[in-house]
């Protein structure tokens, strides 16, 4: 493992409890130290995808040494994270709110919506990942619930009732931070 | 389907042989509209991964508009393409090579390979797409012969002959561009 020192001192609190000093952590930042966790005792491997962007220039100052100096971001096709659990196919996307009550759909691209579906479709594991990071809570809702949701419900956003009542806390640790693979374990999604 | 007009006009050759007329679409290209297709019929859900960069200067002309003014290209960390097939992860590399008689071995990352190995040991379908442009002959080799040459031979290039015995022959064709998991579904990788 190799984590750097800035982060690794963040994390050497003894209480588990969501406390203070996490909350500068960005879930990104957290996901991916977890992911880097789960590489290193060969549980999974799953990665971020790099963001996507157009690029429409690009300089070379010298040999062999390319620098882009100009590029737009561009709308991902899908999800930011995927990778391999078990043999199995495993696709997420990660998002926080500031909202105390509701995370707001319009967060999540209509496509990777769709990109989620077809996952959940064809046996592949996938949810989203949506902290509450004024609550300090984090939870994990299977597609099947964010499907459910969706066809059932004319509401833009989805109450924190809703993740109370199917999503699942993912607790805050020491390594990895964020056992989001646990819940799918225990779910049996796997 | 929404194929670029310029690309389907390219593919409207009555003959599935290699043609002269195919040189021209670079080996991304095809395998981007393969995947596009596999994803119109619903078959697998196999994307590109974004070209990864470091960004380190974004300006904002306006509001809402991001431009990214400076930025490198970074070394990919996996690679290129992953997906979804039957509900098991799929995961490969695609290179090009001018050579007529081997595929050197540096132009994959050391860390791709081993990523490579790490998918192949968690049951994941895992191979590399290497195209001999020269001879217009696309092979697919799957990881654990790659593995085997590179644990048993000291050269740091797969010889030609190696693909032609050990390597799946991808043939042209209409729709699919490049049908590489039809040679899935036939050595039963899956």
């Amino acid at each position: 493992m190799n984590y750097p020192n800035a982060i690794k001192k963040k994390q050497t609190t003894l209480t588990r409890e969501p406390s203070f000093s996490n909350r500068g952590m960005l879930l990104e930042n957290e996901l991916n130290i977890s992911n880097e966790y789960y590489r290193s005792i060969d549980k999974a491997y799953i990665y971020k995808k790099p963001t996507p962007i157009k690029i429409t220039n690009v300089d070379y100052p010298s040999r062999n040494k390319a620098v882009i100096t100009k590029a737009y971001f561009t709308v991902p096709s899908t999800t930011d994270y995927n990778g391999i659990y078990k043999g199995k196919y495993i696709d997420f996307e990660a998002k926080e709110t500031k909202s105390t009550t509701s995370f707001a759909l319009e967060n999540i691209h209509e496509h990777q919506i769709e990109h989620l579906k077809n996952i959940y479709r064809h046996q592949g594991i996938s949810f989203i990942i949506v902290r509450f990071s004024t609550l300090n809570k984090t939870y994990l809702l299977m597609t099947k619930d964010l499907i459910e949701f969706i066809s059932t419900e004319k509401r833009k956003s989805i109450p924190l009732s809703y993740f109370e009542e199917k999503a699942y806390l993912i607790k805050d640790g020491y390594t990895p931070r964020l056992d989001y693979l646990k819940i799918i374990d225990q779910i049996g999604g796997i």
